[in-house]
């Protein structure tokens, strides 16, 4: 075999497939040749123009962010510990209407990226304002993400004449269909509180033409089945049912308080689920019914929600999270296992995004999102099952290398696209000036003195 | 101010104090001497042998993580996702009782000090077998430790004759009271139901007599209330006190269903609750109603319980659990903020252990149990409340520098009194031979074969 067959190779380590049959190589190699994975083998050594040397490591596909608000790092620790209605009321909708721009979305969107990069993730889909410069962002540092424009029937940031946002919406798709398979262009209906019936409606028949996926904020909270029913006289699902909205490249987000009806429509219609557990956790707004979910069949993968609500964007952390509180919810340590865990994390979320036929599994033929997990580490030792360990004891700071299409865009923690320092202080200075407001309108300096609790 | 006044002083940075007035000091100044702290000050340069930089980071008190079993690194994964009685009894105790043993506990909790330092913690409580070997491993590494040793009404690997464990537990304290303040001697009855009443009065009148702590599993499972009612008529908490076992020198450990009248109880007395979010999490144990418990002035620390059920002994991870899982269940955001959180893993977990005159929080006076948490990375920036981002963003791996009763424990992430391959290399020997054991035994290979949920 000639060396211009691979232009990089992964030798050793233990390779998680992730595939159907779930099978687990140990000294592995995987060829990777134009972005694809070309040859996945073992015990054999392959020449290549760049060799990673993956002994003592996991080798396993990128993790799948099913579910972020990207810029929202500006805002990460602004407001936390308060009464819902008050972080939303009073810190986040005000700070948003105040200080998202185009530039605050581009520099908070590198460095949510850097983030998501130094912690394993390889793929994302985010929902935000100014959509058009979170996929430039995602361009000039080489993540694969699905970018999906917001609607919701109120003047936002960047549509302040809301009656223009389909015209907006379709040149926004023109403009980023041709980047697949590293951008997916999708649109994003808020809730079924902020959006009326009408442009739940209209949104997705335009994503329908386009053949793009069609998400929603659903059920985060419990409230929201009083407000629904009170304004149009039934559930949320059934209102959304009802609508003709709910199909197989709809994507609900969150689903906490989504009832047996409700998880049987969705499993007949095909409707995926976006999980965020530790924002959900945070906001008290509960516990998505997930395992009630796989056992339908529904395709569910793991989010975690913008930087204000969670507040990180480490995967592996929300994997932890995700296998432990269905168990002490449903008082059965069975309920969640750590391998289905990482399956939401990969292959599952990729089903979700309907990107299963490119990602989600190391696969000869699939792009190569591959990320290299260091295991020589005191907690990360003794390893008696991978994917406990990768679950349970792992976190964002222990992948060591991470690919992207083919391309290394992190390597032994250093990220190659992004310029770290410049990155941290442009968001720094546009918190500086938001802090600067803030004080100037309390008359009060940062952090506000918060009671303990009890 | 000569130089010879400071060992070690620490310069610049945000100094969390944790002190009753939960005092935060911008460019700080902490000057060490002879294992204490003897300045704490603010824009000034000080002279000394050693200087630790700390701009761009956080100074705190060192974490205090109030149950640990160590050992257990050993069994990190080896049976996760079980159901509960098939985890203890054909998993764990087996392995205990045909692996535990002098080399296995020594090397283990040489691993397991390896990552809790790495991760910011400075003191532990521990409860297992061999503590004798525990305690010499904590003098080799220089952490500050509660040893407990332990009781049950059964055969145990260090006490195959249950008779004689008094004597022996007298000798272990004589022994080590000699080392505070840097190690502490206690006693753990491992719960109600494996302790008959005679063991729990004993035991308790022993520590009373050598001025120890007394610590008990309680209420871990709800199980227990059954178990307890259906063996002495009465409720688990009820029981202890009859046999006047509780007092303020009594630390209960997870207290998962511990009621109204419970908590009432333990206000009264004194006693004192050792919390482990994530554990009881993963075993479906319960959620402790630790608001409660807080309300009504209980002291209560964060534990991560022991590698086999959490399995990271990272107090970071345990924090954010800690905060997000009560505001959850109560469905209140409020129910925890995270400087209550901070308090739990600092001056809190010091209460209950007695040690709070000693640390848990940087004042002049008190030993210099610090850390240094470097606040310069992408999933940390912005700061906006570093309560917030400590117990939500942080993780250990943020941890640069740590210092215990004023000597530098680990630098730069490097440690300074353990060495690591070796260490790890221990643990992967003991492991191989259990693996080989249990391969030997069932005929088949790790990881078992787990199918997923749903």
């Amino acid at each position: 075999m000639q060396s211009d067959h691979f232009d990089i190779v992964i030798q050793g380590g233990t390779l998680l497939t992730m595939s159907a049959k779930m099978e687990i190589i140990e000294d592995a190699v995987v060829g990777i040749k134009d972005g694809r994975i070309a040859l996945v083998d073992k015990n054999r050594n392959l020449p290549a123009p760049k060799i990673i040397d993956a002994d003592g490591c996991l080798v396993l596909p990128g993790l799948i962010n099913t579910h972020t608000h990207l810029p929202m790092v500006c805002f990460r620790g602004m407001a936390d510990d308060l009464p819902l209605m008050d972080w939303l009321t009073k810190h986040i909708f005000p700070a948003e209407a105040r200080f998202v721009n185009k530039k605050m979305v581009y520099d908070g969107s590198m460095l949510a990226m850097a983030e998501m990069i130094l912690s394993g993730t390889t793929t994302f889909c985010d929902g935000y304002f100014f959509e058009n410069q979170i996929a430039e962002a995602v361009q000039a540092c080489g993540m694969r993400a699905v970018v999906s424009q917001g609607f919701a029937d109120f003047a936002t940031p960047d549509n302040p004449k809301f009656e223009k946002m389909m015209a907006a919406a379709e040149r926004f798709v023109a403009r980023w269909q041709s980047c697949a398979p590293m951008i997916t262009p999708a649109f994003f209906c808020h809730s079924p509180y902020t959006c009326s019936p009408q442009t739940l409606v209209n949104v997705k028949a335009a994503a329908r033409e386009a053949g793009i996926l069609y998400l929603t904020h659903l059920l985060e909270n419990k409230d929201e089945i009083d407000t629904i029913e009170k304004r149009y006289g039934k559930k949320p699902v059934w209102h959304l049912f009802d609508l003709g909205v709910l199909d197989h490249q709809t994507i609900a987000v969150h689903c906490n308080w989504l009832g047996p009806e409700d998880i049987a429509i969705f499993a007949d219609l095909g409707v995926r689920v976006s999980h965020n557990p530790a924002s959900s956790m945070k906001l008290a707004a509960g516990v998505a019914p997930v395992p009630q979910m796989l056992e339908r069949g529904i395709a569910v993968g793991l989010g975690t929600d913008g930087s204000a609500s969670n507040n990180a964007l480490d995967m592996f952390r929300e994997m932890d999270t995700a296998a432990k509180i269905h168990k002490v919810t449903m008082l059965d340590p069975t309920a969640m296992n750590a391998q289905t865990v990482l399956c939401m994390a990969t292959i599952g979320g990729a089903r979700v995004l309907g990107l299963d036929n490119l990602i989600g599994s190391i696969e000869a033929g699939k792009q190569a999102d591959i990320i290299v997990v260091d295991m020589n580490q005191p907690h990360l030792t003794p390893i008696y099952n991978p994917y406990s360990q990768l679950v349970y004891a792992a976190r964002g700071a222990d992948v060591k290398t991470s690919i992207i299409n083919g391309k290394i865009i992190m390597e032994e923690r250093r990220l190659q696209t992004i310029d770290l320092t410049q990155t941290m202080d442009n968001v720094r200075k546009i918190v500086s000036h938001i802090t600067a407001e803030i004080i100037s309108d309390t008359g009060r300096s940062l952090p506000f003195p918060v009671p303990l609790s009890g």
